[in-house]
């Protein structure tokens, strides 16, 4: 079968032998005493502890491995304000080429520090959309290095695609996939391979209610922009891309949205439940679980945890211990 | 070969069938960037995201689901300050039995939450051993209930063995572990289990320097008490028992014995670079890894992370971004 779109299973399976050596092959972990699930069972998969602690790593890791020589050599280039930004600059350092990351100068300091751990000083740039690509623009002609988009690339969406393929070698049971939509890399990469794979089981998006564009996209047919760029998923603040937006809308069950509040909770609770630590991006699919119960009553789900550079510690609860609650003067008193 | 000790390989396989339908197959994980680490490769046997995050709960289920009808009709009891408290009362639960769970009066307070918040009102006693031993058996005569001991049991030693065996098959590269040591139970079903499936594999116990009973008694040829009961890893303050003892003696590799300094640093390292939460005691084994180098360079081990009930948020950085450090001045005025 040929794949209607920009890339499919091939590349995919292509995609897993390549980064196998680099990536992590993390857990799919069963989740207890996860507040009112209605579900048959209920497992994450742990992307929250891959390399630089999402499953960015995948993408950019098969995008670089997939350079030629000449290319290589010129070093690559991206923008992101976020874990792809890290994921590129690591996988960069892997091959020993050179990498050229653009920020937003209101990125997260975590990730700002996460590229800056990798030996690599981010270039910054204004907040918009528009920045950041003639930033990257000016720093591609400069140097001559490959531009990796941070989702809109065919070896990113099969990078990522192996989460997919990992998922229903180890936890076969699945019936039900939810997972975080940003600019859809991740979401393209399940559609196609649990298409080819198992095309019985039905794949759900979660995007914040702030950032409801692939929802809004969905329904008018076109991409849709995002329109306000305030949702604590930090991660998730972009609109679809030209190649994941054909796969997701011809292929996903539904998007779901959620609040910020049930985000936040959200950290909150998998800290204390189930002793995990993600970042707000990276429970999303989770928190839609949680809102959506109805959909998912009595069946067989795993919600991709997709990062764990957790910046807001204050989303942490003061103790682990659910029982404990300390008044905020308390612990202003023992910082004294 | 009929085994030489109280239990044997028959009695961890039975096990591992009995407790399936209950437990949890935690991940094995490996762990990234771990500061100064020279094995050539290094995971984590992640119980402290088991049922009420700690190993014990394999032992206790195994215990409770051993019993007749005519036993369990009885109910079960047990002396712990710890995490063997909370898993008693989750597996006699999981029975629908009755549980006496008798806890020294300066428990942390996440375990005595934690069994009460398994509807189990605990007993409280006095700090030393004796006073746990004398009313846990004024309750076991009272009520009739069955005595499960936390770890000198040989339906809990065989229970505790089966992370051994899920660690074989996980990482079957494995030729080295590093287990913690209070009592002994994980550790002599560790030694039984990797002594029967692959005794090529060296297993070492870990145990902090203030409650280094294990490492004496090793030496002295005979079951020493603790002298110290202020380590920071409350699940390691008791001495070996009379049928784990023989089993240690005769099959660890060797005993190490780690500061308070480097089991506190190694819990905030573990959240930092791994985004895992693991309690004081849950962390010896890594932090033995750490202390010891020398004796892992370039060798493949797996460390169990034995519990994750923290009570000591102290013991996490700040914010996970190492670069990130507040002044203590910064983080009183943000409460106010």
């Amino acid at each position: 079968m040929v794949s209607e779109f920009a890339i499919g299973w091939p590349e995919i399976e292509a995609a897993q032998g390549r980064i196998r050596p680099w990536i992590f092959r993390t857990a799919v972990t069963e989740l207890q005493g996860w507040t009112g699930s209605t579900t048959a069972s209920l497992a994450v998969k742990c992307e929250n502890q891959q390399r630089n602690f999402a499953f960015k790593a995948r993408g950019a890791c098969n995008a670089v491995m997939s350079l030629t020589a000449e290319q290589a050599q010129q070093g690559v280039v991206t923008h992101s304000s976020g874990n792809h930004a890290a994921a590129l600059a690591w996988a960069a350092q892997q091959r020993g080429i050179a990498a050229h990351i653009v920020m937003p100068e209101n990125s997260a300091k975590i990730k700002l520090d996460a590229v800056r751990r990798l030996g690599v000083q981010p270039v910054l740039c204004g907040r918009t959309n528009e920045d950041r690509e003639r930033v990257a623009s000016e720093v591609a002609e400069r140097t001559g290095a490959v531009f990796i988009h941070p989702f809109d690339h065919p070896d990113v969406i099969a990078g990522q695609g192996t989460v997919a393929v990992e998922i229903l070698a180890q936890y076969p049971q699945a019936d039900t996939l939810v997972v975080p939509v940003g600019g859809g890399g991740l979401l393209a990469g399940t559609l196609l391979a649990v298409q080819t794979l198992r095309p019985e089981i039905q794949v759900f998006a979660a995007e914040p209610e702030l950032a409801d564009d692939a929802f809004r996209s969905l329904k008018s047919g076109r991409i849709e922009p995002v329109l306000r760029t305030d949702t604590v998923a930090d991660g998730l603040r972009t609109s679809l891309g030209q190649l994941t937006f054909p796969i997701i809308q011809s292929l996903v069950q539904d998007v779901l949205c959620v609040s910020e509040q049930s985000i936040c909770r959200c950290v909150s609770e998998l800290a204390l439940s189930s002793r995990l630590i993600a970042e707000p991006s990276g429970v999303v699919a989770l928190a839609a679980i949680q809102e959506h119960a109805e959909l998912f009553r009595d069946r067989r789900v795993v919600a991709v945890l997709s990062g764990g550079n957790l910046d807001q510690m204050e989303l942490l609860p003061g103790s682990l211990n659910p029982a404990e609650k300390k008044p905020a003067q308390k612990s202003a008193d023992r910082s004294e």
